[in-house]
């Protein structure tokens, strides 16, 4: 029984197409990161390349003035400021900037992968929140560098650990954003969040609990709810809020998107916005000065997290094996005109 | 003294370089559509070779699974319902859509033109009004199809004629918000147009003129203000027209963003929408309807026209002597709550 000791010979073409089943052409495609592999047979291939010590031929395909930006919804406000942002900075360094959507948060299409692998761009920026390991594991295999941005990882997958990403200050963002609330004297505080399985929602709330708890006060369960970053949910979160006895004089929403459909809830009860309930966003989107009012936000700098990510792939490319451990940038308040104080004592 | 007759001997590449005062591999280079020649040499190169009948290999090299999307602003509203539209239907087909920005509204980058030159995608999709005639010419010397979609081009420039466009019927789209607007009531009704360099703009003026006079009125010229499609244009001629003396009962803005911004000037005033003023936008981003109160605006299906221009791209691929007329896509009024009827007789 052949082992998998360093002595085991080294492995032609044709032995390892052998024992796998295919042809020398299959294992000649996976080599060269060509189409026309399923899913399946790749990874098996790759592994027993692996397991065999195939001496991968020293001279790499050239990699292409691409980067390849992979998103959750690529019409989403939060998206198009990152692809614009990496745009940005591709194009000053003459990339072109390849963008693709993925139905799934939690996986991209194979299709996707197989045109990743035949391009063999810079790198790869994933925008959704985790790529399955088997996914992560062909792009390494082709040396492909992959840096996650916010979305963020899941909170479970965290000690998976490997793959590098830049995420910006979460939970003192919703520090900030709560401490703001009760410094203008609010004391019932709704708070809707992103979807559960995304760290940067997590986060997030913890900052709020964390500042409700320093004010001395206690959280009540009922007033953290839940949602997708979309209008739809602050509308619907922010009419149950808004509906509830006892009603919370202001929101903290999960995005600047959210906060919108906070507006509209208040804006059908008839709640004015500042004056009856104050709403603070998150993201700071172009369109959060042009809300009426003016949205107050926490500030995400897209931008600065754009060029980190362009930057990382560049270092992961000339030395794979760069251990990066997560950068955070910094988060900040932007306070426009839609908080206000209140008087504690009526 | 040679002519260029049938008769004329075909050239050999040394020939050509020869002629050209160039290396071999220069011209091996712009044969093969590969980078590192200037715009300058490259254009020279091409029609010598056209003028000395080099006789191009007939195995060209393989179209990359890449759409191209050539936009002015990569994160405005506008380009952001274009491009997810694109990689709607490019992921169906299995291919990826590279973005790319510039800072000019008539010229991409040469760095750009390099870029897609040596990628070969499928086709470029221009966002942006119009390109130089020089890159034109580079894009169909290596037969990658071009098309427009509005932004639009020049109004002086469509003798050109013979790039492929894509639009909307801006025509009817500026007819129907206008006659929308006198149906409620209005008589003094501003206009804030689209810059006045685009053909968009021209002919969404033009059908707010044409439903005046149609009412039986007459155009007041200071009542039709120029301006980007930007927040910032709305704000300030919204700004102008509310202050002057007999202002508007109603604003028909360029865009959506620009309706937001006549929203801000309204807002800073007093003037509420829609008891005091209507106002239409244009496009019918996803934003319209979260905004308060919710926009009544020209729907333009950028999804539709975004397939089209995919389908055109393929087309002429096929066929690079495919003659394309400008293809126009229907424009629709979406009636939401920013417009209503004013009493004719106070």
């Amino acid at each position: 029984m052949s082992g998998t000791s360093d002595d085991t010979p080294r492995a032609t073409l044709a032995e390892v197409a052998r024992t796998a089943g295919v042809s020398v052409s299959t294992v000649s495609k996976v080599l060269n990161g060509r189409p026309g592999v399923s899913a399946e047979t790749r990874t098996e291939i790759e592994e027993l390349l692996d397991r065999r010590h195939y001496n991968r031929r020293n001279s790499p395909r050239p990699i292409a003035p691409l980067i390849d930006i992979l998103c959750y919804e690529v019409d989403s406000a939060w998206a198009v400021e990152a692809i614009s942002g990496v745009e940005r900075i591709a194009r000053q360094q003459a990339m072109g900037v390849v963008v693709s959507g993925t139905n799934d948060r939690h996986a991209a299409d194979p299709a996707w992968l197989e045109g990743v692998l035949n391009r063999n761009p810079l790198g790869v920026i994933s925008l959704i929140s985790t790529l399955p390991t088997e996914q992560i594991k062909q792009l390494r295999a082709r040396n492909i560098p992959l840096v996650t941005m916010d979305a963020g990882d899941s909170p479970d997958s965290s000690g998976r650990g490997d793959v590098p990403s830049i995420g910006s200050a979460d939970f003192s963002g919703g520090y900030a954003a709560t401490k703001h609330l009760l410094d203008l004297g609010h004391r019932t505080i709704g708070m809707i969040t992103g979807p559960s399985d995304l760290m940067v929602s997590t986060a997030r709330v913890a900052g709020f609990r964390a500042a409700v708890e320093t004010a001395g006060l206690s959280v009540d369960p009922d007033l953290i709810r839940p949602g997708e970053f979309h209008h739809a949910d602050g509308l619907a979160q922010g009419h149950l809020l808004l509906t509830r006895e006892n009603r919370p004089t202001a929101i903290f929403a999960g995005s600047d998107v959210q906060a919108l459909g906070v507006y509209e809830a208040a804006r059908a009860l008839r709640i004015g916005i500042p004056d009856q309930l104050s709403v603070v966003g998150y993201d700071d989107l172009p369109l959060a000065p042009w809300t009426a009012p003016p949205l107050t936000t926490i500030r995400v700098p897209l931008a600065e997290m754009s060029k980190e990510a362009t930057r990382l792939l560049r270092a992961l490319r000339d030395d794979p094996n760069l251990t990066v451990p997560r950068i955070e940038v910094a988060t900040s308040l932007v306070v426009r005109e839609s908080t206000a104080s209140i008087d504690l004592d009526p």
